[in-house]
């Protein structure tokens, strides 16, 4: 990854780096060790697309690049030093908008690389990319005992979900395009995000089982 | 899957169904919105087959055939719209013998495919045959943040381990008798979970830890 | 595994036992059947290594030889009927000793297959070592709903990653001591665990977030 660092690597390394950072800011009340930190931070980082190759029967992408997993490391310990910092109310923003890129950027990279195997087309692409995005976290959350967004009306992997469709959809009907269509898709998704963190935007009632 | 549709198909179709729903019935007090339904209705109806072909080491299944994910997502969906009908009393009961013929399906479905694998015989495709019917449950639950039936005093899972004992039995001894076999076994399942659903069949003060 | 039975296949035999009836000693004061006892402790004993070898996409290493599965059935059923001598001050202090035994020859053992397999090289055959000791247990937890390793302060996993580091330190600079690098590794974890128990050392307060 680092032999020769193109815009897209560098978006990657951002990304991963703010997925393991999620660590720090998943902690609320309890006793956490860095060493915890550092293997939430991994399993933040690289989770979902574990989950991902291991249903598309490939190689591991961390066992083929091991950069992600230093990357990963560095970020957590960097996060858990950091830890008054990060939850500054300018940072906080800039993180949540530095996870939007990273959450679009994972989930069209995981839509893209299911359909490249022919992985149950059409949808299980856009499902793997999702999981691709929020995996991680979701196990991050189980392993602290905390509600994962599962549990949360916040509109977080809708818009995921919704840029993976229309990649997809490109890779389907339109693949000379799908250059065009990584940057749209991850636009749509990191726009998406923006208006949702802008507005606190949730899902509305009649979509909600006991909305109170 | 749709192509020609054979009984065995139609009994399929309606135990994925079946699974899918439990999504919304698992549904507490939590506020869940109907994309996390669509979410866990997909895990609930095919987690434990997914782990299953990640042990043996296959293609798996849905990804081979994406109607699986079809009908996860609209049952979940159908289930999310018709959640109060689902609570009156004469439709749980319905359920509970949906979902009995559909674990019973499951188990020796998963059985037997690990069994052609000559995975671990003749004990694992026992222990996968009973993950395929009850895996997707248990992750469903752990994301509900809800107490699994590992944490259940209910008999669910003896009574298709051990229907998934007698199917492992016959392709050990008498591979002949498959079919029938498949037919049998599933019976047990069926009948001793009518059993336990009659009575409100437990497992015994002896055979547990703090029974109070 | 059984057909010759060396000092390390008696060794593998005490751990995968000692790994099963972790699941005993897990029970706090839920109701736990001898059913959930007996997957638990298969859970407990091969769930880390069953992992490890979904990632390094080769065959599940109990269903090669189910023995382990026996042992760890036979184990978590003698654990529930022996439940009250488990208690003991010195059977728990014992089976302290036994468990430090267990994590360092399965770490060992994980790192140096990670390794076998030039599996992300030179750090990942350590996560994967640490992840095939110490992996089953935290599934083992996330299904009794109790707070696993991750959210505790016990230097538990700390001890059993420093000694997969050395092995795998030898393996990448004098693989022609692996053979003594084996034994050193296993018995500084051993010692460093004793050093544990023995003085109840926990993560000091400047390596926690919240440490109260």
């Amino acid at each position: 990854m680092f032999s020769s660092l193109t815009f897209i690597e560098f978006l990657t390394i951002l990304g991963t780096a703010a997925f393991s950072i999620s660590a720090v800011l998943a902690v609320n009340k309890q006793q956490i060790d860095i060493f915890s930190i550092i293997v939430l931070g991994i399993i933040s980082a690289v989770g979902g697309g574990t989950i991902r190759d291991c249903l598309l029967d490939t190689p591991i992408f961390w066992a083929e690049d091991i950069s992600y997993i230093y990357i990963a490391i560095v970020a957590a310990i960097i996060g858990f030093y950091s830890r008054s910092l990060l939850t500054r109310k300018w940072i906080t923003k800039a993180y949540l908008y530095i996870d939007a890129f990273a959450v679009a950027m994972f989930c069209i990279q995981g839509t893209e690389k299911a359909w490249s195997f022919g992985f149950g087309l059409p949808i299980a692409p856009i499902i793997l990319g999702t999981m691709t995005a929020v995996g991680g976290g979701i196990i991050r959350d189980l392993l602290l005992q905390r509600p994962s967004l599962i549990l949360s009306r916040e509109l977080y992997a809708i818009p995921i979900a919704l840029g993976g469709t229309v990649h997809a959809m490109t890779l389907a009907y339109a693949p000379e395009y799908k250059g065009v269509s990584a940057v749209v898709a991850s636009a749509l998704i990191i726009y998406l995000r923006h208006l949702v963190i802008k507005n606190n935007l949730v899902v509305p009632n009649w979509a909600v089982i006991n909305p109170k």
